[in-house]
């Protein structure tokens, strides 16, 4: 019987060419399918959720594929983490509707930024976060993110190389927060080294949209720029108008959140719901 | 006019050999050699406080070296980060007495051992954590160290390869935490992933001695021995008596601590002190 699964996947992107396969390069899709394929002997293509860039990692990026094997589902997270790269591991297996597809759901992504802001860098930082030596205003850069949260056109904060049709989107939710916290006695004296991390909810992003975001804030929190700015940024709808592209080592995506649990919507379940329709997403489908 | 400068040196130490230089292999204390050498034209060769094994990570090792540059101490770190790869990173630099040893002062060592308990591995904690599945309960544990406190002959935990002529040292705190805390809800249900730290603080330490340390409080974290096995386990001095040496990556040397401030023995502050004597400590010299 052909089933359709689903796999959470954590991974290191620092040597893969990014989540969607291309040919002649080691892309995460790519050794999934490799993977899967050489457990189940079928020609599997997974289908993946968020197609990260070459770089990025993700604590919970989603792949769905259909098998007509009879390992149960929950059981493919620990046969598959027999088989994959130690780069790569499924935090979790289960059966989903044959129809689900993870890019046509209403979801909630929570991608984290991660700045290691000291005078030097910290080698066990290097591929995980962003370095940078100058100290940087954590409110201000709290403050300026606060005009993002909303839905707005994110043109500005889009790479020209986009393929979406439109480029609003929605951002729940933006909070730039250090570890540790600066104390009145450390504004007086030196600033210790600092994880800062920028944490942005929405219910899509634009291609690298994202690192853009981290790229202008990083910017207000060395003082190149006010945190008034971002609001006439976004005004702008022009990439020119916004920061940089902060490098790719720094971005996690950290959480996938589908509004309608796909446990809901596996076979078994579906009967008793009664055929509920899946819903579908506006937001475009190229994430960071 | 010849000067000794002390280094702070971070490193990431998945793919060396260890701190010790050893013929053709590459270790830190190598790179750092040749680095130096590059930089200043001289045959230098560091003099390292602590030999870590092969896979350790350190956020602050002390090497020192002699030199007849004219590049100002303090400039060494900037000068040397920009030669060294990635993996190795100067922390600061300045200059001490003539006669400053590393490994004949009063220091006080801090290890972390990290394990991050999950069912599944995290791909970004694999190169600096221990992986295991098994839940563990950290107050067993945490209390189990309490018996290695203090002044002990730690015959027990070290390896049957020391050279060290005492196996006696002095652990000044042992720590056992994890991130999230344990609530009273997590208790009833499912344990999140967490991120367990063994912090142990001493005057010195044996040859794998927080490893075998390390490997011997997560089996009484998993209720393989009783946290009341330790005290018993001290007292047989037999390696044997102890569990495994834990895996070289969760283990990061994360500061060293000279008693005696090293900024107040450099030559310009020795003549005010009126030739203080370096004080010498009685610990080993092997560390983990």
């Amino acid at each position: 019987m052909r089933r359709r699964i689903l796999l959470k996947v954590a991974y290191d992107g620092t040597r893969y060419a990014g989540f969607a396969r291309q040919p002649g390069q080691e892309t995460i899709e790519g050794v999934l399918d490799q993977t899967i394929s050489g457990l189940t002997g079928e020609q599997i293509r997974v289908i993946g959720a968020s197609r990260t860039d070459a770089g990025v990692h993700a604590l919970c990026n989603i792949a769905v594929f259909d098998t007509e094997s009879r390992i149960p589902p929950e059981k493919f997270s620990y046969a598959l983490n027999r088989r994959l790269p130690s780069r790569i591991r499924i935090q979790d297996s289960f059966e989903v509707a044959a129809d689900f597809h993870p890019r046509h759901c209403s979801t909630v992504k929570t991608y984290e930024y991660h700045i290691y802001n000291a005078e030097f860098e910290d080698p066990l930082h290097r591929m995980y976060s962003f370095h940078t030596w100058c100290p940087l205003d954590v409110e201000a850069m709290d403050r300026a993110g606060q005009a993002l949260v909303g839905e707005h056109d994110f043109k500005s904060f889009c790479s020209i190389y986009t393929q979406a049709e439109t480029t609003v989107r929605t951002i729940l939710s933006l909070h730039v927060t250090a570890k540790p916290a600066l104390t009145a006695a450390m504004r007086r004296g030196i600033i210790p080294p600092r994880d800062i991390t920028i944490r942005v909810q929405g219910t899509g992003f634009l291609y690298n949209m994202v690192r853009i975001i981290a790229g202008t804030l990083i910017e207000v929190g060395r003082g190149a720029r006010e945190p008034e700015d971002v609001a006439r940024i976004l005004q702008a709808r022009d990439r020119r108008a916004a920061g940089p592209t902060a490098p790719a080592a720094g971005l996690i995506l950290v959480s996938y959140q589908f509004l309608e649990d796909p446990h809901l919507v596996c076979p078994a379940e579906k009967e008793k719901e009664e055929k509920q329709e899946m819903p579908h997403a506006p937001s475009g489908t190229a994430g960071d």
